[in-house]
């Protein structure tokens, strides 16, 4: 997508300027895989023009394979962005109809050569709410997905401004679902999404992580395909101050990350896709769920400070904050 | 329409930004008329979110009534510009799809309360080729304008990247041609809105105001209704230089007016609708169409000096222009 | 008045460059309540020169009506902004000697034009401290408004760099309260324009919510025509974080309203004049002062967040506030 | 004073920002002497405040001794100014009432230790036309730096929207003149402050040389202590391409520079300055009017290529030019 | 290279801000093929920090392959850029001393990997003029193009600041030619490089294309083993106007192309660069270097209106060029 | 040297820019003294190109004294900086390989001239780390400002990413010592540069002030010469939020300071050299280090406020600060 965000904390069109980068789900995770040194490739349809091009250009910039996006019909998603601040908080005013990727229709994407060398696949609740075809065109790569041996994670994402195309989210997430492996969410996400609730008080910014082993461990029961579900745990205290943590449940163990104070958010648009990307790095690199689910607490902790959708954050730099070293000195 | 330019001279997305202004045919026209001080209100379907909230307080800015316009359904169409220079040309991508102005039904616009008072409708070749039921409110428009006792002007407009929706520009223009006093038009209008030609070397940039006489002549015989036609004359020599000059034909006399050297053009974009306004102007003030003509030519002579869609200029800076103070010594 | 602002935190002069925006009291109060829905027209003295226009264009852009502003000999009144951080406080400093609304002679504006159909008339002390003749026009308004029927609101908004023509603010604002039915005031106001203290300590940032009741009583005792006071409460702990509450005394009950930690404030220029456009439009829409109260507080609150002397906030958006959602949490 | 544009070439207050700047006649000229290595010293009048520390701030970045500048009552000078395209001239707004060197009194520099170690004194018409004070300081100057040794410069730059507290310009300019050694100017200064005419055609741009020499020998024999006369030739095309030369009458010879050919102006304010510069270097430099006419129309030719009101200059630029190379090649 | 760029036609730090790409000979050349739609590679040494990664960053976005650059020891050469108008030269101030690439030692790159697969190898002169070791990668590389099968062009990019570590340009790049195919020179370059002359007038900016015919032959005389030689030719009447073309011998013919008179260059830095790419692509497309020569014509005329180093132009638009369209209408 | 930083809070080369300054350990105490009033030179070795002749007009333009400054051979020493926020760390890249002041050799610069009328020589320990001729020089400039009268005081600014020519920074403090009357330093600098230790934890961000004490006495009775010592005590929370304070011993008294919450640090660079700055000015302006110690927090404090190297501050802004009022109250 095109992200046009107004200058600094200025509100829409406050100047006649807008920064213009781009940004969105899972194109945010597949470069943030790539920073972190993993082969990743991004799988869509865009429009061939010079907005669709430009896409494709920042996208390899990142060193993302790109070789698999299609041009098609439709047009670039779009979505404006004001940063806020304090008790004001940022807003998003989505631009998203005739999405090119939207228009996309079933047996339009080769997902055997797409999966080809591939080991993992990830996709957002995003997706399958844009469009019938849309949703019928995730349904069929995680199929895919799954025939071909990826492991398939899914960032739940449940956006309430999207589904509007005759199905809901449940109808199709719960679905979709079945050929995931790993699972992740927010509150909001599990509640929306696939209909499972946890008591917590998102408006307050308070948390009660108890609930989220119990949570977890219901989604687990209902998903026994799910190998595991990560849940980040987020305490809004401003638009400037929020905590931020999660919690992993592998049917084994359920473990509680770290908590980080993020005192001066620079941006936190992507920041559950910088965890998504984190977790998927850390299950590659770590082997085990424990340091991935720290790696990807600290990697999206980090997302916090940058500006723009994508994590702009090295395996290092997220190590060091893993490691304890969030001190913010500077290096030098 | 929302505007998205790259700065400078940049190709677009070289830089992360884009600069957003608003414009627009008919917005452009009703800027303009404002600036030069007569009362225009502007009639369009706006989406009621952040980006045509903003486009109706731009418009107000210029002290334009924007009474009358509606918020519905849809998106705000978009376009995205680059600017040439040399032999490099100024480039447009249009994003309009599913535009508000586009989904407008019949019957939406109450053009009687839109009329009340007023004495003169501008509309352009534009609007009609959104889509069917922009082309039926288009002609709903002229009908009802006639009908209250309004003067009708058409800048014919052609866009070969519109039309996309079944019925061909000449079907649609011959038309509403019928139900027009003043007409505007550029030699390749003619040609492509009504099937009236011109011999003329657009690529060369070459014109022969001759044959000008003779295509006015001959449209004005085919719509009898029409009291007189404008044809604006760029012979482009690069993008940064075009003479600029234009004619008219009013049934009893053909005019010429003079021809300006602009030799480092700003922007070049609204040029036309810029003339447009100029002309309705110069119709008012003068009450005859000579000096009206060269008012419109030393208005729309010095939009391209100014950046953006808009014609930020006033009645006496084009009058200085138009009785022949065009050296550009500083005004201090 | 002419807003020239160093970039970001910069100091003045560092980077050759201003940000140029509008504001000063009584039109950052217009804004505002064009903001909210209402109608607002401001009434003052402009210089006919590109500076005044400008800024005739960007209120009418809010929808405020501009009707009513007389073009007149003098310059646009100027203040420069340095925006402070950490200990470092943010620095003004005044270009106005000439202003155009300084030199306004009484019987210059006609009042009875101006109010015509208008059921509020706000004033601050900014305006009757600039020169003898405003202070005359100052106290012609408020009698005229007074003779129209109108309310009158009064920000005392006490500056003192301004009150060098002669007369001292209590000379002055004694004899304009007269005239006032709703004061705003903060605790400095009371003290220097009114001469009634209250035992504070600003530069430490605390406040004693008790003698603040007393204050309100002793100015309602002293100004028995006046219906309420209202106070802002500013505990500043640094040019980056402040506590944000204000209090209400209608001679019935003393209201105090909630506090709002503002951790990151953007720009606290303006926050006063948005807290009284709150009060304003809170008791024309809830019809009672404690709602009005508790609006004007969460209006201001979100003031902080908007850079530049607008208040750029809606209804909603304030509501929302009031109504206990202040996590800042993304809207989208 | 304080220069205040708009970028690029937007109209002002088009985008909310100003390039923020200092300039002015003789700081201009200070500036450009002290880029070609001469001792400069400013002598002026300015407000203490950050507007006047950051304008002395700024001469002293060029290497201009600022040790003769005196804090004093009154603001400083402030235009606006945005840059012209094709038929669109450049527009000055002035917003210097008040400024403190128009306040100025008698006696209150001491010309005597200004003077010390210096062999010239250059001033410009500027000046006297701000108030009676400043043009009694401004005699007092010439007066001084006669009694002191100095040569005496003087740029005659006629404004027509100054002189407005009483005196004429040439009730001044003619008094002035008496103690002038080398006088600068362009036709209409010899007309509106002289009262000397040359029959020439200023509006559309076109040069008759021989008036010229005709006019500088009626200058010379009316002021004969005047030693030398230069008069700046420009020839208007458009804002954007003005042809630019000069000649000088030193009682024995009439010189006619080479004509430069300008045809992407930059920046033309500060051109007539920076001919003085020129004209004052160049006759220290090489001791002879024909060279120094030659520099002086080489360094203020490449003005015109430089953003902002100083010529940022250095003595071997200006001489590659005067020696023929001007064909713009890369410089690596 | 990293190129700073003071803004606009400002010089160098007359604001704080520089414009930071990047950009350099081969660079450039692999950036154009890329655009083109061409395999390109480039090869190079780059320091392992923040600015070496960027570079390859920027390079990944066009699609250039970046595997075979290696990090090794030195800096990022750096070259600081301010952009001339009229008579004022563009300046360009080198920063490169210990530059990686100047430190690359023979047998550090794998030229057997890099040429795999490939057919075409492009080098300037720039390179062997940074360092004897850089001087004998250099031709370690011609070399190994040679037994690689590859075709060998060169740009003989005559710079007089580098070749400071003993070698003179003549003493290597005849020895260098002895291993090309195509040769792309100026006339300085011939000179300068290979101490061979022709007759021009390069500082008047007027060319005698007979004289290339002679140069050309002469050159092809003295390589046998050249197959073909191009030379631009640039006459330079100002900084901002250029007439472009170009001549080319291939033994059997002598090709003149067309001329584009180029009135408002935007940015010429990479002119040449484009030139060498245009030529490569052309070769490769067309078959034979009649339009080969004209597509290099039209490709680096339209450099010139793209602000940075690399030539952002698609084969379309340059082709269109080189059709004839270069009236710079608008394309819309 | 110059200090290339990017915009905002992005990282580096995000956005195709860099804002250009100028800054540097002894250069930032320069400006700093200059600004508080005191007459301060700056002694170092500078490029005679467009990048060294900006440095000197920009010491120039704080009103320090560039006339000691050389040119000589070598390049301007670069950082590149990212600002970080929350947990990530601000970022330094340095690029200062061949810098001018490192190949300064020993007898170049005339000491004795350049320390006529001067009381004061300030050092610190980056200088001696650039090259073994600077070291040389270093130790010839201490020793020549004891011998001409001079107090010296160094800041041991131990940098790990220097000190790579053969000596290390012990080696080389220890014996730069012995020359020092004051010394400033933080708890790193204590232990690799003179390699005495304190028990901190310098990554959690707590501070043990006794073993302050204990450790400032052990240096005083290593360097008997050394008159007092001062420690900057800096608790890093994030990369917003710091706590800053000082301690000072001067053999008689251990004084440790007020400390300063900063919560939101807008530039920390250089917040060491403003500390240095305001000691020095403390001690001449107060005569005794009790106030010079608090002088000189405040002022550093207030540096953290200010973007860029340089401690844009006043006497005024740092003793109001110093004397209790860092409320960041809005003065007007």
């Amino acid at each position: 997508m095109l992200r046009l965000k107004s200058p600094g904390l200025e509100r829409l069109f406050q100047s006649p300027v807008l920064e213009a980068t781009f940004g969105g789900g899972e194109a945010n995770v597949a470069v943030s895989l790539a920073n972190f040194g993993l082969d990743a490739a991004y799988v869509t349809v865009l429009p061939d023009n010079a907005i669709g091009q430009a896409c494709i250009a920042e996208l390899r910039k990142f060193g993302v394979d790109v070789s698999h996006i299609l041009y098609g019909p439709g047009r670039m998603g779009i979505y404006f962005l004001e940063t806020g601040a304090n008790q004001r908080p940022s807003r998003v005013v989505y631009d998203r109809s005739e999405a090119a990727i939207a228009k996309v229709q079933p047996g339009t994407i080769d997902w055997t050569s797409a999966f080809k060398d591939a080991d993992w696949f990830h996709i957002t609740g995003i997706t399958p709410a844009l469009s019938l075809s849309a949703c019928e065109v995730s349904l069929e790569a995680v199929k895919a997905a799954k025939e071909n041996g990826l492991k398939v994670s899914c960032d739940l994402n449940y956006r309430a401004k999207l589904w509007k195309y005759g199905k809901t989210a449940p109808e199709v997430m719960t679905e979709l679902m079945r050929h995931v492996d790993v699972a992740i969410a927010n509150e909001e996400d599990c509640q929306k999404s696939l209909g499972i609730t946890v008591q917590s008080n998102v408006e307050k910014g308070e948390l009660d992580t108890k609930q989220y082993q119990a949570l977890t461990a219901e989604v687990l029961k209902q998903y026994p395909d799910l190998s595991m579900i990560a849940v980040t745990l987020r305490e809004s205290k401003s638009a400037d101050i929020n905590n931020w943590s999660a919690c992993l449940n592998d049917k084994k163990t359920f473990y509680l990350s770290k908590s980080y104070s993020i005192t001066d958010i620079v941006d936190r648009v992507g920041g559950g896709d910088s965890f998504a990307a984190g977790l998927i790095y850390g299950l590659h690199a770590y082997g085990e769920p424990k340091n991935a689910l720290e790696f990807a607490v600290a990697a999206s902790c980090l997302k916090h400070s940058i500006p723009g959708d994508f994590n702009r954050v090295s395996v290092q730099e997220a190590e060091a904050v893993m490691g304890g070293n969030s001190s913010g000195r500077i290096s030098r």
